[in-house]
């Protein structure tokens, strides 16, 4: 125990090398270097296409500032043969690997686990992928939004069967991308600490994330009332299959405001604060089953009180009712949020060359040794001089013919 | 390096003890018990309100089998003085402590930080919450809905702004409290590892997670476009804003089928399966840019194309020309699929009450030492005996006068 002195970052000590594209690879490894990791992140000379998506600034990606923040990025082409070595070389100083290849492409490329954990024996290996690394669809070509659909998300983004034709929604983001990307540091972080602790056992496993696994992981009761029952989980809309009222109510300026008021108290206060104090403990009204029943009633009822006032004003009116209520946070109320202000989870960091970037902070937040923004998403083989010579002990003019040959 | 022998299960030696009720806390410490973690869960005699979720058979809950599962089950009276004296002894046990109360709720139990290292002093303490342990907003009251709306996320479900008037929709599942407990478990194994390590610092720390927070991280490009360009990040509704075609297309059957042709070849084969050739290479079609201008026509064209056929017979032409597809799986879709099956991610396993109950396996895979269920959501205070016995060393006429007193 040594609770006096200044602990580093949570993370330190621990390297990790990325062979990673798009999301979920470079999301794992930006939560491990968030924490503190040395994340070196292997890139083709043309660079992740991540770096291209969303809105630029000046022909730069503002996304790219938080995807590849705290990593040290090296190009490194992995179909020649020195890149490969390069590669091996570099696996021998880390203790974790985190690639989203298709599978079995790695090994394809000469980097299979045999070939890798000869490279460093205890390496721990973490897959992220469509559908796993093995059985009959493994091969599938991996989409996140197909990959959602898969894990049974996608049936649940709709409004309850009937009530229209539009299709069910995307969540908005590529959040299947995102979860595996986290479970894979959650098994990387399980596998490290058995490998590492004081009576572990060495062993270097692998972590196989499958997105529509990570997804359907989440489901809650689904498969075992299916099994029992034959129940099909369906969707509610904007509500919740077992509490009411609950749901996203209009505003006057168009927005949605969250009440959730399904408990005794908070319905008494809601109904006496629209002005219908008459359903307190009225028949149909008088509990939450039968409010359940009557759900899509007193949402309508909810509803024409709530679009007279704009959303400030109806927030306002919620609290001081003590009444759970939020807008439906846009990107400028999540600027703005004093909570997360306070808390430092929404930065501004210096970045190069926007002069500062806004950013979410580190998730989870840990006191004793909080993550931190190192830098931001860095240029296309910005740390290859550091890196090459730093771990692999090469000179500038190695790293300069290896340039000129394009090996990185 | 030990690789020959056989390995335990992947967090064999790892103690926690879980003070938690509902989804997040629950949550995170089955995924810890999934990889092998002895989990303890202290509840009230009345139970975790969890047990009493979602569909019943026989009076008992289908979701709770999954959500309790590999967990042993104590009950404690947190408000008597023995009941703590209790959870201190299983604390000195324990390597970490998971727990969803509001935030100084422990403390005001007389369980706060320091009494808990005192009688564990290198105890992991794991905080999950609504809006984290600290800042002006900590005290809110916490629900699932108002921190994903919070988290930016229920601004995203829904159509584009203007469409309809429906309110954006629920993800659900409680997407807020899974993603939280997932990050506490991730935060949970690099705390550990960092204390366990061989050069390790010996330090207990504090995980403190936010549902707000494990979303808002979740969010890209919103907060730097934001920042940088003003931009708000807008619902897509069942499309992507920066690919195209990709959306869910209905089906004769009233069934809906992602479709992700977004590529140059694959848009060609999609234009030549649904009799449009002429559109490919065309004005306005000729690249993904052009495409996404001319999204909502080619979403029309495409579900006037798949609404001819039922989803089986879609998904079989669109397999056989190569190109991404699809169901929205359903629970019944996702019982029966081949590669979920081969891997062992839907499962039947055994229960004392129901005979057998579907479920879905555990994430990550780890081949070397896969995880298991153990046993399925255990009865309130099943494991009293056992774990009093065997952790603490009472004897079963003490352990019977603590449950006369209504301690356990």
């Amino acid at each position: 125990m040594n609770a006096q002195s200044s602990p580093g970052p949570l993370l330190s000590g621990l390297r990790v090398l990325e062979i990673g594209h798009f999301v979920a690879a470079p999301f794992c490894t930006r939560l491990l270097g968030d924490l503190g990791a040395d994340i070196i992140k292997v890139e083709p000379r043309a660079g992740d296409p991540a770096r291209q998506w969303g809105a630029m600034l000046d022909g730069r990606s503002l996304w790219w500032s938080m995807h590849g923040r705290n990593k040290r990025c090296v190009t490194i082409d992995l179909k020649s043969a020195k890149g490969r070595d390069l590669v091996l070389a570099l696996v021998a100083e880390c203790d974790v690997l985190v690639e989203n290849f298709r599978p079995g492409q790695l090994e394809r490329l000469g980097l299979g686990p045999e070939i890798l954990r000869k490279a460093c024996p205890g390496l721990i290996v973490a897959h992220i992928s469509g559908y796993g690394q093995d059985g009959p669809g493994a091969d599938r070509a991996a989409f996140g939004v197909i990959g959602e659909a898969i894990g049974g998300l996608r049936h649940l983004t709709n409004h309850p069967p009937g009530t229209f034709e539009l299709p069910p929604v995307r969540v908005g983001i590529s959040i299947g991308d995102s979860i595996a990307g986290l479970y894979a540091a959650f098994g990387v972080m399980a596998a490290l600490w058995q490998r590492d602790r004081v009576k572990g056992d060495a062993i270097a496993r692998t972590i196989d994330v499958a997105l529509t696994e990570s997804v359907l992981s989440m489901m809650e009761g689904m498969l075992p009332e299916y099994g029992a029952l034959g129940a099909i989980k369906q969707p509610t809309g904007g509500g919740i299959a077992t509490a009411a009222p609950s749901n996203a109510y209009p505003t006057a300026d168009r927005q949605w405001v969250l009440i959730a008021a399904n408990s005794e108290p908070l319905f008494a206060r809601l109904m006496t604060l629209i002005g219908r104090p008459e359903l307190i403990g009225a028949p149909g009204y008088a509990s939450n089953p039968e409010r359940v029943a009557n759900a899509a009633r007193l949402d309508t009822l909810i509803g024409e009180w709530s679009r007279r006032y704009d959303a400030e004003v109806l927030t306002t009116l919620l609290d001081e009712n003590d009444i759970p209520n939020s807008k439906a946070y846009t990107a400028s109320d999540c600027a703005a949020d004093p909570q997360y202000l306070a808390r430092g989870m929404v930065r501004e960091v210096p970045d190069k060359h926007f002069g500062t970037v806004l950013q979410a902070g580190m998730v989870p937040h840990v006191p004793e040794s909080p993550g931190t923004v190192r830098w931001t998403g860095p240029d296309i083989g910005e740390h290859n001089h550091e890196v090459l010579i730093e771990l692999l002990g090469l000179d500038p003019p190695a790293i300069e013919a290896l340039e000129r040959e394009g090996v990185i």
